[in-house]
Parts: C-alpha cells; sequence; structure tokens
C-alpha cells in the first residue's frame, strides 16, 4: 500500500490507495452527490441503533449528538451541490454497506456490538476519505470544506468505537474490531467502476 | 366534543377530549417519555421521506429543518426525563402510528402525497396535545417547557401541507387531507388505556 497521505486511520486495516482518489477528482460532483447521500445515511444509522438499545442512556446521548452533526453536513453538503448547480438525484449505493451490512451477527449482544463497530468503522473510512479530498481536491474551496468537515467527523468513529467500550469487554471489542477492520478493507480492495465516497 | 382549550388547530377534525388531558396529567412520567420516542420517531419519518424523494430539492431542504429541530426536541425531552429521574426505557406504542400508516395508498404519486398528509396530521395533534399539556400540566416548569416546545412545533404541521401543496395539485391536496383527517380522528376516538401522546 502507498503511503501518499498524511491522513492514517488507525483502526482502517488498509488505507486508500491513490486509484480511488484519481477516480474522485475526475468525479467530483458526483462523490459531491454521494457523500450528500451519505451524510443523510449516517444520521439514519445513529437514529436506527438508538431505536433498537432505547435504554441505553450514554449511547442515546452520544448518538443523538452524532445524528445532529450529520444532519447539519447533510444541509452543507447540499448547499455545495446548489452552488455547483449539481441536482440533487438517487445515486446507486456502491456494495460497501450492503457487504458490511451482512456481516452483523443476528444474536444479542452480538448484533449490537457489530452495529457500533461497523458504524466506527465506515466513519474511520469516511474520516480518512474527505481527508483525501482535503488534500487533494483541486478546487481550493471545496478542499477546505473538506477539512473544515473532518475537525468534527473525526470524533464520530471514535464516539462509536467508545460505546462499544462502554457496553462490551475491551478484548472482546478489539478480536471483533480487527475481523471486521479486515473485512472492510477487503471490500474496498476492488475499486468500485462508479465513483462514490465507498467505492 | 367540548370546548376546553385555547389550542385549536383547523386541520384536524375532531379536538381532543378532556380525558386523554386527565390519563395524561395523571401519568406525567410515561408520557415524557413516550414523547422522548415521538420526537425520536418524527426525526426519522423525516430522514425517511427525503429517503424516498431524494430528488425533491425543496422537501428535503425543509425536512432536513425539521429533523434537526425534532432532535433537538428530543434531547430536551431526555434531559427532562433525567431531571425526574425516569430512565430510558422502551414504550409500546399506542396504536395511533399504525393504524394512519395503515392508510398510505402503494402507487405514487399518490403515495407522496399521503406520506405528507398523514405527517400533517401527526405533527397537528402532537402540536395540539403539547398544547394541552401546557395549559394543564400541574408543575408548571414541565408546562412552561411544552408551550416553549410549540412555538417551534407550530410550523412543523404547516410544512407538511405546504409540501403536499408545493408538489401536487390543490384540490386533491385538500379532499385527501379531509379523508386522512376523518380518518386520525377515528382513531383517536376510543381512549387507549396505556397513557401516551397518541393515546
Amino acid at each position: 500500500m502507498s503511503d501518499f497521505s498524511s491522513t492514517k486511520i488507525k483502526i482502517l486495516q488498509q488505507p486508500t490507495r491513490f486509484e480511488w482518489v484519481e477516480q474522485a477528482i475526475a468525479n467530483l460532483d458526483t462523490i459531491l452527490l454521494d457523500h450528500s447521500h451519505c451524510e443523510r445515511k449516517a444520521a439514519s444509522m445513529a437514529l436506527n441503533i438508538m431505536f433498537r438499545y432505547p435504554s441505553w442512556t450514554v449511547l442515546v446521548r452520544k448518538l443523538t449528538a452524532i445524528a445532529r452533526e450529520e444532519l447539519e453536513h447533510f444541509e452543507q453538503v447540499n448547499q455545495w451541490l446548489e452552488r455547483r448547480q449539481v441536482a440533487l438525484a438517487p445515486l446507486n449505493a456502491p456494495p460497501y454497506g450492503k457487504r458490511l451490512k451482512a456481516l452483523l451477527r443476528h444474536q444479542e449482544p452480538d448484533r449490537g456490538l457489530d452495529f457500533l463497530l461497523i458504524s466506527s468503522l465506515i466513519e474511520a473510512r469516511s474520516h480518512e476519505r474527505l481527508g483525501l479530498l482535503g488534500e487533494y481536491c483541486p478546487d481550493r474551496e471545496l478542499a477546505a470544506f473538506y477539512r473544515g468537515l473532518m475537525a468534527s467527523e473525526a470524533r464520530h468513529y471514535g464516539v462509536y468505537w467508545l460505546l462499544a467500550d462502554t457496553y462490551f469487554d475491551r478484548d472482546i471489542v478489539q478480536s471483533r474490531l480487527e475481523e471486521l477492520a479486515i473485512a472492510e478493507s477487503e471490500i474496498l480492495s476492488t475499486l468500485h467502476p462508479e465513483p462514490r465516497i465507498h467505492s
């Protein structure tokens, strides 16, 4: 794996390869539209997890804050779309989300742990890739926007990890995280032909 | 129907009867817990509608703002629960939501219209009932909180109605709204035995 980026995210098994950056900066409008969908999905994911564990007080408090931030970012990304005259539109999702979801175990409490760790990995990968856009995006203002988002996004994967660590034994968290992180990097090992945040 | 309340919501076919107020103020902690679930569900509903109609720009913008406000209210209600030492917990939903959902037609564009109008009715009913709590709640500070929420909640049912009016012909909106409003009042004509915002 190449070592071109200053953004290294510890929990990811493999860093993003440069071919993703090339695909993304050649298709900035599509990436921005997909990013909009990602922010809305991230807010939904936080709400869905709260819905499943309504009595986990710390989780509810932390995920409410995350959902609020994701919706704020969703609005900001949509303002960028408007500014670049890109119409809101549906977009096929890459296989990433569906393949990660397939890793969720069905029995509790395993399922709860998997929800938190998969969310943590998705946030970590998004954080890494927004960082790459912040470094390599040729539109300076848009690059600055990505770097700005990163500052607040940076906490999200940490929050999901911390919640896992709050409700589960650390050794169980660590070993499951390692399994899931290997799978997450494997899913991204072949570049999806359509430009997406998680292609 | 009695005329005890100063809060009259035009789009509702029948006002809430006083037996609901009596049930609610005798079970304030349960009502507050149910209210917390309602705020989270209202945020989810806004996100789900956006997810179905991702290219309706005005809808996406307006519902993002609603979802953000609902999450803010969710946080505030949860702070009230904490203050009253009521633990977060799951709570059986009354039949209200399920019976309204059963009225959604399956074909588009009917389904889109029904989503907006049913959401508008739910918001209108919530607004009316929070207003009643603001009038009759014996805890003065909590009553003031409910009145404070109303001020910003007041717009939500208007926004859903306005979105219906933006995307559909007004005569179609009006006749369908009337049908749904009659059904909504009918659903609430028998008091649900468990105290809920929509019992």
